[in-house]
């Protein structure tokens, strides 16, 4: 089993882990639950979107949370684009990386960004080139990259036609998504390591839901690809706007907890983790998804009851 | 990434999924689940154990349960016995197949059955010659062989020894339990290759919780060291008597719903096993762990909203 000695988490519960809430969290809460993170030593924080605060109010505030973090020492704070129009708002906002994300399938990203995706492709050229105008670091994430609500399936032959696309226009770190969970572990190991064969210089983040407790098993057939970068939200909030109750993001302290058992190095402090989930659980008001949070670390020790 | 053809699935829910259960099911209700797993083509399947019905009242309608599903055609029915005392009132019910249990931690089995791991595998000689003088088959379980919640992480040589010496005792299918959902993928995958390595004539299973989110996770990792025998609990019911709120055994849908994705023939009709699963959350009044019955399958299709 090849397995990475060291894996980057990106924490994107305050941005995919929030815009389904019922409840929109303060700017003084985001602030609060960016700070826990960074005390775990959580470096890289998607903290928002910059997006139609009428069709995501939950996003609404994104500027006014950057403006308070956007001072601390070390960090690297992502907002997320769907368009030209949310890249501008960014870049006024001053925010030095972004992702921009579109969809694999054309159905979820009319759905979703009203454009198809080769429009979104056309539309990626002057994201780039304005980005990079700014000196602003762009990565980019291919939504419903393993399978879509819509459409079924995404065959790897999609995705790397998509790559291929992205490539010639200039990209960065590539980004899949599982947006809806549906990936299995098989076929998250065939098409990492087609695309990582094919353009082994580019870095290759995972975005993996748990919606059917496929996520960690999805984790591991990733890094056994050699994918060393994955996104994941705190609690494992996130939820999935197709199926109510179901779970969303895979969790960030229950990936840790078990990259950490396994003895691959995150960085990251999983006792101070686990305390800025429980402040989130206390400011969204109710469970978590997270697992770790309700049994505790695999080290805890109980004693005999006499 | 390799991967076997085909996986059997041992369903334990009417066993581990409910010993923890507040509410007692009734014979009736057993019977019913049973019929309805049998009809989804699961044809292994733990229905009780042989244990004090003053310790575990969940339990205490077992042989009733056996005497009712004893003549269904096909199906193999897994009485667990901890003792010689559970084994001789199995026989006298007519069981034919048996899985004895121990722990490899000795904390744990003092709590568990009263005596040190040296006196269960003392005991189990007795057991072996009872179950093979009475033509009963007999597997053997190595419970917290993973991870025990008094004495920590089980170190894979002890697992050898004990191992070595069942082999020495005689024993046909060994199964391996992370009884409270300590193991992590890892630590699954060297274990099971060592084991496996040591004996290759000896048929190798492994029990999984998903206590810690890594249920899915570790089958992926023992699929990959050979395994190809795994225990789950319809609905992911169990629970963890140390943990309240966490999750049980791994979920038996879920677990089909993985392996049907990955190509892996498992014989069992998910749809079929789904209103198995349904039928036991209407039966045990409570939301159930799995998530494939919450989000459904990876192939549902919805239709755009105009």
């Amino acid at each position: 089993m090849q397995l990475p000695k060291e894996v980057q988490i990106n924490e994107v519960g305050i941005r995919d882990g929030l815009q389904l809430e019922n409840k929109i969290l303060s700017i003084d809460e985001k602030v609060d639950l960016i700070v826990k993170l960074a005390e775990a030593n959580v470096k890289n924080i998607e903290f928002g979107s910059f997006v139609n605060p009428k069709l995501v109010p939950q996003m609404a505030n994104s500027k006014e949370v950057f403006e308070r973090i956007k001072d601390m020492k070390g960090m690297r704070f992502i907002g997320l684009v769907p368009n030209i129009k949310g890249l501008e708002n960014a870049i006024e906002a001053g925010v030095k990386h972004v992702n921009f994300v579109f969809s694999a399938s054309n159905t979820h990203n009319l759905q979703n960004v009203k454009k198809t995706t080769e429009e979104s492709l056309e539309e990626y050229k002057k994201i780039y080139k304005l980005a990079s105008d700014n000196e602003v670091t762009l990565d980019c994430i291919i939504a419903t990259a393993f399978g879509c609500p819509f459409e079924g399936m995404t065959p790897k032959e999609r995705i790397v036609s998509i790559v291929d696309e992205l490539i010639g226009k200039g990209v960065n770190l590539l980004s899949l998504a599982d947006t809806t969970g549906m990936a299995n572990p098989k076929q998250v190991f065939d098409t990492c390591l087609e695309v990582s064969n094919k353009w082994p210089s580019k870095q290759l983040n995972l975005h993996l839901h748990n919606t059917r407790g496929m996520g960690l098993a999805n984790v591991l057939a990733g890094m056994e690809a050699g994918v060393t970068s994955f996104d994941a939200a705190l609690g494992g909030l996130g939820g999935c706007p197709f199926a109510p109750g179901a779970t969303g993001n895979i969790c960030t302290e229950d990936t840790v907890h078990m990259l950490k058992g396994m003895g691959i190095e995150t960085k990251i402090n999983l006792d101070k983790l686990i305390e800025a989930a429980m402040l989130l659980k206390e400011y969204i008001g109710h469970e978590l998804p997270g697992q770790v949070i309700k049994a505790g670390k695999s080290s805890k020790r109980y004693t005999v009851k006499q």
